[in-house]
Parts: structure tokens; sequence; C-alpha cells
């Protein structure tokens, strides 16, 4: 039984725990704030101490530990353990050498991961994944990020960027996404689009209860607010969850048609709305996909929840420690 | 050193040769007409003693053989060495007993695979693929069809059905494709849509060498006609393909942000027209592509000519026959 430690570096939180990389069960799991603006330095050190806190708190010696992994919110050098650009996270992340960093200040072997492909890693192995040979995830929150699992091996490809699947276009015309491209995923189907959608149809005064829930305060309206139209039954709300499911669906079909993976796993905050959200998913992809047979693909939820990044980086610090 | 045979299914010829495994040298390379209207049982026959004819010319006996791997367009069950659908050629071809025909007329064990899927392991081995470990395959004929090497293996997917590049979508809102789906880049940058662009300037009255080269019938007028004009240095001939690498350079950008390849070989007859189509395929991954270093991917045009399929299943067989 290998117990290593997951991490997660968000930008408002870090939270990590031990976990046992046989069975995925996580435990001592603790959360701290990230405090980006206190610099890269304040953040390794606060990292390293939670770490350290997790293992204490769990009885053990770091000695007992295999080592730590770590998923972080962008590209990754990850023979170096080195972050390269962290777009998301506040202060000078470019070439950070994060790993040498957390390992001279714990003793704890450190290896890097993106945080989404983290948490393919994690669904694949003990979530929703469990079973498939190729799968894609779409991790739907501020940005969408993704990840692959091909022919049951986790794919990272160059510099660990596949699965940018926020960044696939639907539309080579479509509207400028803030990475400086056109018609990219993101600026149809991520949390703020959703938002942007629900505060235009309270701002156009349609009859939504969108407008209401969030107090008619228009800074309050959030994708979570028009996913909780949504499962009221709210008509707006519902058509904006068909059409981002919609978009979704276009680019999810040409990931289909890309990899023709068995599994596709829909994660991030953005899958509360639950099957107002997956239904359209599904009816697009049969109305688009014609060349493979998309009755054998499954399109599912994610299962673990804010554990998928824990478990998959322990589960990279775990495989990277095997090789 | 083992021989195999490579065999290659088209609508218009079979071809087949001997290939080495171990170098990649294509010998006894014999061609014949499919003549697809006679049906199924004709064409296994005459694909037979194509094999047997092979051998025979080669003299070598079916024994010294390792087997054969056949290329067919269309969609194929890998497992049991039947076609499932193969739009392109004439007659019934829907769950055609392939290998177990070929290899009751041979005694030669028989591997099918898809015809681009083939071109794709060729090109990886021994051709403009070498070295790539994770690499895409476009090849723009009549249709684009693709394929792909992940993590330096042969990414086949659910029924084999990885590698549909063509009927990826550039515009979820583009025009209706012969698949049934909307925006598929087939519409956009195949053959018979560079034609037609061509077609479309010489009926326009457009000042191009189109026309000309076409003696002024329109039902000459084929891509090879714009290419040939375009490598005269046309400006409407150029301008088409300036176009069409764009719309391939959008789809590519897709593939790359999925799967992260080090290198995308562009073959079929399309690339004939070389870094007229190259060119604007390189520019529009550096201006579309922003989350990935597209510095280090290289796109570069298939070294293998028609022989990519033969070497292609050959190496297939071998593989499976190793397995």
């Amino acid at each position: 039984m290998a117990k290593y430690i997951g991490g997660d570096l968000g930008g408002t939180n870090v939270r990590a725990g031990i976990v046992d990389t046989e069975t995925g069960v996580v435990t001592n799991l603790i959360s701290v704030p990230t405090i980006a603006r206190e610099g890269q330095e304040a953040v390794l050190h606060r990292m390293a101490d939670l770490f350290l806190n997790v293992i204490k708190s769990s009885g053990h010696k770091v000695e007992d530990i295999g080592g730590v992994g770590i998923g972080a919110p962008g590209s990754i050098d990850i023979e170096n353990g080195r972050t390269i650009f962290l777009p998301n996270l506040y202060g000078h992340w470019e070439n950070a050498p994060v790993a040498d960093k957390i390992k001279e200040y714990t003793g704890l072997k450190t290896y890097l991961l993106n945080d989404v492909r983290a948490i393919t890693f994690g669904e694949w192995k003990f979530g929703a994944g469990r079973g498939a040979r190729t799968m894609a995830v779409y991790a739907i929150g501020t940005g969408i990020g993704g990840g692959m699992v091909i022919d049951n091996q986790l794919h990272l490809g160059l510099d660990g960027t596949a699965g940018e699947v926020g960044h696939t276009m639907i539309d080579y015309n479509g509207p400028l996404c803030g990475c400086g491209n056109h018609g990219c995923l993101e600026m149809y189907a991520s949390s703020p689009a959703i938002a942007a959608a629900g505060l235009k149809a309270v701002v156009q005064g349609w009859t939504t209860k969108i407008g209401e829930l969030a107090g008619y305060d228009l800074n309050k309206i959030t994708a979570k607010t028009v996913s909780t139209a949504a499962l009221m039954g709210d008509p707006v709300a519902r058509e904006i969850y068909e059409k981002v499911g919609f978009y979704l669906g276009i680019a999810i079909s040409n990931t289909i048609l890309t990899i023709a993976p068995d599994k596709i796993v829909i994660g991030g905050g953005g899958v509360q709305a639950g099957d107002l959200l997956l239904e359209p998913i599904r009816k697009t992809i049969k109305e688009r996909v014609k060349m493979a047979n998309v009755d054998k693909i499954s399109v599912v939820p994610a299962e673990l929840g804010d554990n998928g990044g824990v478990i998959g980086s322990a589960l990279w610090a775990y495989q990277r420690n095997q090789a």
C-alpha cells in the first residue's frame, strides 16, 4: 500500500491530502488559502507547510510517504518539475522550480502536473472513467480544461499540453478569446459565458428566475445562479444550458472524431447542472458524429468532485516514482 | 528479416508488394484494377490472385511470407478482419469477412486496417514521421482521411475510427457534408473543394490560368489543374491554396490542442502543391494555437507517396502477428 500526498494548487486555495494509491481513498485533507499576491516564495512555503501538516495530522512520518504530486493551473515542464506559464495565478511563475523547492522544504520527492490532467488521471483510475480504454475529460470552470487518456495511458503530449480543449475552435470566425485566438470553446461554454448569457437575459427584461435568484443584482449572477434557475425549471435558464450543451457537443464531436474514445467525462463546476447539460451534449454528438458509433460512447459526469485533482496528482507522483 | 505483403484496396486499383518490415523497402509491387462493379467475391478473388502473383514474381513461396495486411477505405472491424462500411467502394461491403476469405484463398494470415491509418503507420516508421513521438496525418484526396500515432503507438480508438479528421467541424454552422454533418473540413479543403473553387473562378470570368490549363472545359478542372496553375504563379490559384491551407490550419490547430503532437504529416494528392499548401497551414497554426509552443511542431509533406499504405499495412500485419 503506497501512500502519496496529492496537492492541488488553485488560484484561491491549495488543497492536499494523503492518497492511498491502491484504493484512491483520500484522508487528512486540508485546504489553505493560496494568497498568491504574497508572491511565489510565500506560496511555496505555505504549500510545503501544508504537506507537512497533512502528514503530521495523519500520524505518519515524512519517510512513510512516497512523494508528493502537485496539480497546477497551467503549462508545466514535467521533466524538470517547473511551471512554464500559470495564467490564472498572480505573480511570476514562469520557469519556477516548484518541485526542487518543495523537495528542499519538505524532503518529499515532488512531481508536477497540469491540474486538469491530474483530474483526468484521478477520474480514470478511481472515478467516472474507470474501465475506459480511451477517454477525454472536459472540465468546465472559469476556463475549460481537459485531459486525455489514450490506450490506457495518461497522454500528455508536447510540453504536457494535450487536452487544451477549451481553446479548440468551434467556429474559425468566432469571437476573440483571451488566448488571442477566435472561436474558442471557452467563449461559448465556460462558467463566465454561462453567467454572461444569464445576465443578458435579465438585462433584456426576459421573464426568468435568474434575476430573482441574484436579488436583481447583476454582480451576483454566476453560472451557479443560471444552473439553479434551470434546475427549478426556468425556461430561459434551460435554454441557456441547451445552447451551452450544444456548443460543448460540437467540440466533443471533434474530439471523438480525432481520438475515438469510449468515454467522455464532464467535470468542473459546470457539471452541477447535471443532465440539463449532459443531455444536449449527448444529443449533439449523436447529430454531428456520423463516422463513429456514438451509441458506444458514454458521456458521464465526473465522480470525484474536488478530490479528483488531489487523487490524480498523487497517482502521478506514484507513477513517476516507479519509472 | 520479416517479409510481409502490404495491400492497398482502393476504389480504382488494388496495389500490393512485398515489404521488408525491418527496412520498409517495397519490392515486386503490382497494381491491378479493382473493378468493384463485379461484386465483392470477384474483388476478393482478384486480391488473392494479386497477392499470390506478387509472391510468385519475387521467387518466394507462400510459406516464406509472414502474412498480408490490407488497407481498406472505410471503417474496419479489426479484431475479426471484416469491413464495416466502405462508403467509396461499389457493392455490398458491410460486415464482409475479408480476412477469412483472403486467408482461405491464399493460405496467408490476413489482417485489415483502414487505409489512412495504414499510411499513418508507414509514414511514422519509414517516412516523414520518423522519430515523432506523437503525430497526426492529414491525407487530402476525394475526402480527407487521417491517422494518429500517440506516444509511439498507432492509435486506432473505438472501432478504429480515430483520425476521422475530415469530419471534424471548423464551423458548426458550416455547409452540409456528405456524412450528414455541417461544417466538416472536407467541405472546405478536399480535392473536390479545391476543384470547385477553381471552377467557380473560371465561371466568374476571373483572369486565371486554370481555365486555359483545362482547355476551357469545366469538366476537366481538377485539384491538379488548380495546383498546376498555382505552381505557375497564377494569383487566383494561389489564393485558393492560401484559403485551403487556412482551413486545414484551423482543423490542425484543433488537433494540436487535443493531442499535442510533435509532428503533422500532410499526405494525399493534395500535397502536390507543396509549400503553397504547407506555408498557409504553418501560418494559421502559429496564429491560432496559443496554448502550445507551435515552433516545436513540424508540418511536413508525406514522403512515401502511394507506397505509404502498402508499407503501413504490411507493418500492421507484422505487428498483429507478433501480438
